[in-house]
C-alpha cells in the first residue's frame, strides 16, 4: 500500500474523484465499497471491527480525539487517510454542510444459508423495496428491535446507497444484509422453523391480535404494489394493520416498525 | 373573480409565478395556500369539500374523467383552472418527472378549543418536529390509525411544505391540524380526559405493557433531542421503545407510528 498525501486541496485528486463516484451504483458494485458519512458512523464501524479503506476528514476535525482514533484504525488496517478542505467534502456528500469526516467501507453481505435462525426472535425480509430512504429505515428499526437481520428479496435499491445509509444511522454496520432472488427465498424460507409474517390489505386479523410463533419472520411488499400473490402465499400468518380512517396505506418504513416490534413485543 | 386563459404555456405567466412560489414558506403565510400535487390529492380533497383555488394540469390529463370533474369542481368554487405545459409542471413542482395535476389549496388549521378529546380514542402531538417528511408520514399514520387531529407545540417546520404535503399522500385534507405555543399547550393538556403518554430513555414501562386512558394523547419530541423536561413533565405515562440492538433511537415517523398503533390497538 501507498502512503496517500496527508493533505488534499484539489477536486481532481485521484482518491476525492473516487470517493465521489460511490454516489453511481456502477461504481458501488465494481469497487465493493460505500460511503458512510460522520464522524459517529465512523466509530460505529470500528466498535464493530469495520475499518475505512479511505477516511477523509476536514480540516475542523483535525485533533478530535476520536477522530485521531479513527485515524490511526484506517491506517493500522492498511487504509488512507486525508485531510480535505470543506469544499471537498461538500461536493463528496452533495451537501451544503457536509459532516467533517467520510468513510468509505467494504460492503458486507451475508448468505442467506448463513443465518442462524435461533439467533434472533424477529427477522425482516423486504421484496423488492425502492425507495433507499424507506430502506435504511427499516434496518435502523430492525437492529434497535434486535433483528437478525434484513433479508432483501428480488430488484431492491441498494442498500449501499449513500441515501440508504444515512437513514441507517449507522446500523448498515451493526446487522447482516443479505440479497436473494425469489426462489432462493422460497427455498430457504420452507426450512424456516418459526412463522413467516406477511402484510395484506386483505387480511381478517389484525396485526395486534394474531399468534407469531418465534423466531418470526416479517415479510414486506413494496411501497406501490405491497406482496404480490406468489410472495404472499411464502407467509403462514396473514396479517393487517388497521385502517380506520381515510389513508390507505403507511409509509412502508412505519408499516415495518410497526410489525417488527409487533412480533418482537 | 376574472376566468384564467384555458391555456398557459409561459414559465412568467403571474399564476405560475404564484404557485411556484409557495415552495418558500413566506409565499405560503402571506397567502395562506399551498400546493398538492397530482390527482389522488385533488379527488381526495373534493371528497372532503375543499376546492382548489388553481388547478393546473398538463395536457395528457385533458379528457381524464377524474380531472374533469376536478376542473368542473374548482371552476364551479370560484377557483382557476388551466391547462399547462409539461414543462411548467417540471418548473412548479420542481421534479424531473411531475405530476399531471397540480392543486393549490387554502391551508385550514383547528384551534385547541375546538377539539373534541371524545371524537377520537388516539390523537398526536409533536413537539418543535424539524423534518417535513416526517412531519408527513406522522399525519398520514395519524389518520390511517384514526387519530382526531395532529398537534404541533411549539417552533415546528410547516406541515403545508411540499415535502410535508408529499409524505401525507393525501391525509393532509382528512383531519385536523393544529398549532399551538407550548403555553398553550400545556394549559389546554391540564383539561384533558384521558392518558397523555411521553417516549423517554429513560422510561421503564414498555409501550406494549403500559396502560393507557382513553382518549390517549401521543406527545413526541424532535428528531435532534426528544421530548425537553418541561415536555416530558406534560405526559402522566411515559413509557420506552426498547432498544435491543445497537440502533439508540428510532426515526421519528416510526416511532410515531409503533406509539401511535400501541394506543389505537
Amino acid at each position: 500500500m501507498t502512503a496517500a498525501p496527508r493533505q488534499v486541496t484539489s477536486l481532481t485528486n485521484p482518491l476525492v474523484k473516487a470517493v465521489r463516484a460511490l454516489h453511481l451504483r456502477k461504481a458501488r458494485d465494481e469497487t465493493g465499497q460505500f460511503v458512510a458519512e460522520g464522524l459517529k458512523f465512523v466509530i460505529e464501524a470500528l466498535e464493530l471491527g469495520r475499518f475505512p479503506e479511505i477516511l477523509l476528514h476536514g480540516p475542523e476535525a483535525a485533533g478530535h480525539p476520536l477522530l485521531e482514533r479513527a485515524v490511526k484504525a484506517t491506517l493500522g488496517a492498511g487504509g488512507q487517510a486525508v485531510e480535505v478542505t470543506r469544499d471537498i467534502l461538500a461536493k463528496v456528500s452533495r451537501r451544503e454542510n457536509p459532516q467533517a469526516v467520510i468513510g468509505v467501507f467494504r460492503q458486507a453481505f451475508t448468505d442467506l444459508e448463513a443465518l442462524d435462525p435461533s439467533a434472533a426472535s424477529g427477522w425482516v425480509a423486504l421484496h423488492r423495496v425502492r425507495d433507499p430512504g424507506n430502506l435504511g429505515t427499516v434496518i435502523r428499526t430492525a437492529d434497535a428491535a434486535g433483528c437478525g437481520a434484513v433479508i432483501l428479496v428480488g430488484e431492491c435499491c441498494d442498500p449501499y446507497s449513500v441515501e440508504a445509509v444515512r437513514a441507517t444511522m449507522g446500523s448498515i454496520f451493526a446487522l447482516p444484509i443479505v440479497c436473494a432472488d425469489e426462489g432462493e427465498f422460497a427455498a430457504w424460507r420452507a426450512r424456516w422453523p418459526g412463522s413467516v409474517v406477511g402484510t395484506l390489505l386483505s387480511a381478517t386479523v389484525s396485526h395486534a391480535e394474531a399468534a407469531y410463533r418465534r423466531p418470526t419472520l416479517v415479510l414486506l411488499g413494496n411501497e406501490q404494489q405491497g406482496l404480490p400473490p406468489d410472495m404472499a402465499a411464502l407467509c403462514d400468518v396473514n396479517v393487517k394493520i388497521p385502517m380506520r380512517g381515510r389513508a390507505d396505506s403507511l409509509n412502508l418504513s412505519v408499516a415495518a416498525g410497526i410489525m417488527i416490534y409487533a412480533v418482537t413485543a
